[in-house]
């Protein structure tokens, strides 16, 4: 099928979390069906979309069913096995974003080398192989260095500080001795991102920049749109046209940054998918980010972006989501539950956005 | 379960259009489950919640199987057959708006004398039983005066216009045969309607008005905020709580007005059940009438009903919404479509919210 897909068509949504959720939400509003692939038997996302695959990311036959039923195929997350793709890919399925932004958010080193490529700045940093390349590469940072799995790890997980010379070996034993990365601190004042949208003409659409608080390598709250210099946010900007287009990008991205005393933006991480960052975005921006991944991969022209109010979106983590009654009566505060079936302590169970006046 | 119904809790649906359909994906939003009851195999709100029973309205194991499914139960259409909910109230389940306000919406003489008896003024009628009965109530009412079967009917369908003394078999023959209602022609100069909302512990909320224009008896574009005098408003709003109170009502409902030249509104009909001329909240106000309604059922809080901006809602009919692409690249539309796969002349295909800036 060609693009743009119809109404009628169907999306494909690897992963059955909360943005597998509210992109199916997102494509039900303009008249687009959602099949949904996912190893769990009750996930979130299936409750909203007209059918569920039930099988591994692995499951031969459960992909060759998927790829048949989707016109298109995104994802929720960026840790879809490259297998994966490839076998979608072989079935004739359309996967959108591309393995090449796949790749790049999978792996810490490939990421940080593509990134400054493209002329995006990170922090600097070292491929660690084993633990004995720690010493020289902290030597060359300087301590303190963050030593983090190359792939995988999430939300802080898999991520420990190399304080000083010595315990290097233990250190990279934390992580699981696996290959790694070894990065220089940032000094950064504060977090921010972008989110940022490519459409399959290459049109790009740019957010207003949030601003992150995070609690334990946990996104707290964002604030949006970030008050930043119009310096800083055509820093943003060029950093985010630059990853878009360098990846020949389809879809919503995250874009982490770092602020830094100087004025200067690093990139953090990207994220090839929606982002929790975006959230603010359902009930302050022209379009949501969920509704705008979806046009982008369905080849739509992409939504306005601009702010239609500032926003302090809040994470629901864990028991705090039994707030629920409470907070359905403050008149500013609009909530999202995600219909998670157990409450887990800092778990995501849902967000708020609060309304704070004009933009 | 007690009320209110928490996350996790389904609510049933009965139906599977686009209102079920809207529905759906506002309980979703607040972490509730939903299923639908429909006699079709593959209907719009089918593809957007957990689980469908496809049967008709009185097939008993379908009923069954529903009831047992669901937490609460509302509908998306007032022509509900007053045996299904009874049925369903005998297996226990909770049916929201309940059978008073079904009973007065079926039966166009019982709405008007319920209107009247609660002090909703309304255009005079009188019922008719047979063709022989017209003469002298069109008499009393003058000519010209609408006859309307009393019961079904909807979108200018079921009716005709009693123009003169003579060919009033003919007029009773057109419409069926069936036992109808005569009413005296109103000569209102605008048609208006009210959402208004109920929840179990009596609170009541009211959206601003909706300015609304018709096309061959089809909803074809809303207003809203109407532009309306205190006044105005006020009688609005004084009917519509006098309407929700006499019922003991529980959920959205839409009140059909006529706006006379004198200012006086007149009840036209009234909906028990979220309404076309209510679907301006989604983009326009502060809480949207599906949640709204959600909310009700289930017993949460109402939310707030503020209007955020002005907008024109458009409805898609037929192949107007083959201008899907062209209307997905407008910066202040918001499209809204349905999932419906046929595409039939004048068919509610889907809609428009255009936003016409600052209330």
């Amino acid at each position: 099928m060609g693009f743009p897909l119809p109404p009628g068509s169907t999306i494909g949504i690897l992963g059955g979390g909360q943005l597998g959720r509210m992109l199916g939400l997102a494509a039900a509003r303009l008249g687009l069906d959602a099949v949904v692939l996912t190893p769990d038997e009750d996930s979130p996302a299936s409750r909203v979309v007209k059918r569920t695959i039930v099988g591994g990311y692995d499951d031969a036959a459960a992909l060759e069913a998927f790829a048949a039923a989707c016109d298109v195929v995104t994802y929720e997350f960026e840790n879809v096995p490259a297998a994966t793709v490839d076998a979608l890919n072989g079935l004739g399925a359309q996967v959108a974003p591309g393995p090449t932004a796949l790749a790049v958010a999978q792996d810490r080193v490939a990421e940080k080398s593509f990134l400054n490529g493209v002329g995006a700045p990170t922090v600097p940093f070292m491929a660690i192989d084993q633990a004995a390349d720690i010493p020289a590469a902290a030597k060359a940072l300087g301590h303190p260095a963050l030593l983090k799995t190359r792939r995988e790890g999430y939300d802080g997980k898999g991520q420990v500080w190399i304080e000083r010379t010595g315990g290097e070996a233990d250190a990279f034993a934390a992580i699981g001795g696996m290959p790694a990365i070894l990065e220089a601190r940032a000094s950064f004042v504060r977090e921010l991102s972008v989110i940022a949208a490519r459409g399959r003409d290459g049109e790009i659409a740019l957010y207003p920049l949030s601003d992150n608080h995070h609690e334990g390598g946990v996104l707290r709250r964002t604030l949006a749109p970030a008050e930043v210099s119009r310096a800083t946010a055509e820093q943003a900007e060029r950093i985010a046209i630059q990853i878009l287009t360098g990846l020949d990008y389809v879809g919503v991205m995250g874009v982490e940054l770092f602020e830094l005393a100087d004025g200067r933006l690093l990139v953090n991480e990207i994220a090839p998918r929606v982002h929790n960052t975006g959230h603010w975005t359902q009930d302050g921006a022209a379009t949501d980010q969920f509704e705008q991944h979806i046009r982008a991969v369905a080849g739509w022209p992409l939504g306005p972006t601009a702010a239609l109010r500032r926003v302090e979106m809040l994470n629901l983590l864990g028991e705090e989501a039994d707030a629920w009654a409470k907070l359905a009566t403050e008149p500013d505060t609009r909530l999202h539950l995600y219909g998670k079936r157990e409450t887990v302590p800092g778990r995501k169970m849902g967000h708020v956005n609060r309304l704070r006046g004009p933009v």
